[in-house]
């Protein structure tokens, strides 16, 4: 067994966000795992991606699932419990228990909507770091996350960084790309066509945007995806029958997988969360901050170790490599590693031994550095 | 000057589907260009993609711009119409002019909507064959086609081998994959979550599902273009403005282009005819034909010349490298050429010089074969 708590902290001062608005009584939900150490010098941060949440381990107690980094986190596992003090928190603007779109506006006392500051990715880090300080932490063990996830932990490098050891930035890059901003304006486009979406306010509605949602939750997860994971996975088998229907109905195997996961998605997302998180990451841009991408990091004592996946089209190996070259360039201490994988970008969440076993050594040399 | 004829072909007889169901008073929208020789053996026929039409060279009457291969083909150009009699029909299922699910149902006089019966890439090439041959041409000297247009040719080489002298099949598959199925898919449910939609019944309603064929149509330009391109053209570029807006209005150019690939589109096309045709192509697999895809073209005589473009991830060239494969192992005359572009499968449509000197290269040698 390990020792889970799931918190929520409520921030009392106003958050200036990097919009220059500001957020009153932000509350941020987050769980941790394993103990802090009496020098609070084994804590791991983790940040989760898109349509992630606070419980990377164990069983999620909303989905009744596995967290979604179960098997990477836990006791005797890679990111080990016995050792680490691991924590995990909802994202601002998120809908797990995070202040967001969907919460109450003190100001209005009715959920926010479209009347949610936008955020950035810079914003969530901000809360990240206050909740970190209010757990006593001055020195973060880790920072690790994948996807968003790993857009989290360059941030908190370029932030934060004499306030943690070693970063570990997975399947993510430094910026969103045209494709990528693209793929998410669909998304946002489909959600804000559909008419129960009532431009933001269908919280106390009968109806929310469901199939606007689960369009863009469909569109997204073909981009996690490889080409030759779908080929190998559905190919063009029909969906319990024998011979084509010649008619609308699902009825290849893919169409069938892709509308589960649209379902299934609405039941536990908001979807104006989902505007305001697509945007962040939209938002994203290490490369035009303090001139450049080789200045940001520079006379930083931080650890990196980059991991990319060959098959990963959302955020191929390439725009790892341009960050990695500026970090270079720059003096940093980085470690990269490039898995061969066929499983596309959602590699980082699955069963990758290669990935896997390369983390857990460098985790262990830091734990020699840092005499943990 | 080149001669122009827009003409319409209605058949008498029933055309029976390959779903068993038939259509009766059938009509076939159709464009020439140049004159029919008196032998009748310089005829070629250009095969649209999924949004194409019949215009293909010369100005489109309906959107005044330049027809959608007006590049290619004309006077003096690559496909010369001094030369050659070039023949275009809208496919069926389309919607500029050949019956579809807008048209009236001869049995209810009212547009088919849903009623229309689900066809097949077999069925457009069925009444491309009736239409050629109503022309009084015996034997085609070629059939052209990209994208889907590609999978018509194939098909025609499948059904008409003998009425065929050469094909040149252009960024296309002998197959859709379950990553083409699954973007298509989601188009779909695009469309049929848009509440104008109406089940297919919206042609005499006031509104059309615009939103979610915008919807569709953004999903598929983003497969048109390759990353390097999008990120070429539009970056993280900002639309008419310095600072990023902090609110969800368009402010990425990427962002404002989709919307008008997305706007433009609905105002040309019909959702329902998305929907059929999209299916169609989903529907293509010529590897389950005739006891597999080296059996098809056994003992044709028809000269292939396939065209892929090296960043084309819709169409990649690994699909035509599996058909040439099969083609070569039953002795087919099969020429292939790869052509290196960043543009993406949208490539086909644009200016390509190594492409198109090729095809011109290819087509004289037919010229001289055939001793037209």
């Amino acid at each position: 067994m390990q020792l889970l708590k799931s918190e929520k902290i409520i921030f009392d001062e106003s958050i200036k966000l990097d919009s220059a608005k500001l957020i009153e009584k932000c509350e941020i939900a987050f769980t941790t795992y394993g103990i802090l150490n009496k020098k609070k010098t084994n804590a791991i941060l983790i940040c989760h991606a898109l349509t992630g949440d606070q419980f990377c381990s164990g069983v999620n107690p909303v989905t009744k699932r596995d967290g979604w980094w179960n098997i990477l986190i836990g006791p005797g596992k890679v990111i080990d419990t016995n050792i680490y003090f691991v924590i995990c928190s909802n994202v601002l603007g998120g809908c797990m228990g995070s202040t967001g779109p969907g919460s109450i506006n003190p100001k209005t006392k009715k959920p926010y909507g479209l009347d949610f500051p936008v955020i950035t990715i810079g914003d969530m880090v901000k809360v990240q770091e206050k909740l970190v300080k209010s757990l006593g932490i001055k020195k973060l063990f880790a920072v690790i996350g994948g996807s968003m996830g790993g857009m989290q932990t360059l941030e908190w490098g370029a932030k934060f960084s004499n306030r943690v050891n070693c970063i570990i930035p997975i399947a993510t890059s430094y910026r969103h790309s045209a494709q990528n901003i693209a793929l998410h304006e669909i998304g946002r486009q489909a959600i804000m066509a559909d008419p129960n979406w009532s431009k933001g306010n269908y919280y106390k509605k009968k109806n929310y945007p469901k199939r606007g949602l689960a369009v863009a939750r469909m569109i997204a997860h073909i981009t996690y995806l490889s080409e030759s994971a779908l080929q190998r996975k559905f190919g063009r088998n029909l969906q319990n029958r024998e011979f084509l229907s010649f008619n609308f109905n699902t009825e290849f195997q893919i169409e069938s997988y892709l509308k589960h996961q649209g379902i299934s998605f609405v039941e536990r997302f908001d979807a104006n969360s989902y505007l305001y998180i697509t945007k962040a990451m939209d938002y994203f841009d290490l490369s035009i901050k303090k001139g450049g991408l080789s200045n940001i990091f520079k006379n930083s004592d931080i650890k990196f170790c980059f991991f990319s996946f060959t098959s990963d089209w959302l955020f191929p190996t390439s725009e790892t490599k341009t960050i990695i070259k500026s970090l270079n360039s720059s003096s940093a201490m980085v470690s990269f590693v490039e898995i061969n994988t066929d499983k596309g970008h959602d590699a980082f969440l699955l069963k990758e031994p290669e990935f896997h076993s390369t983390l857990k050594g460098f985790l262990d040399g830091q734990i020699k550095i840092m005499k943990l």
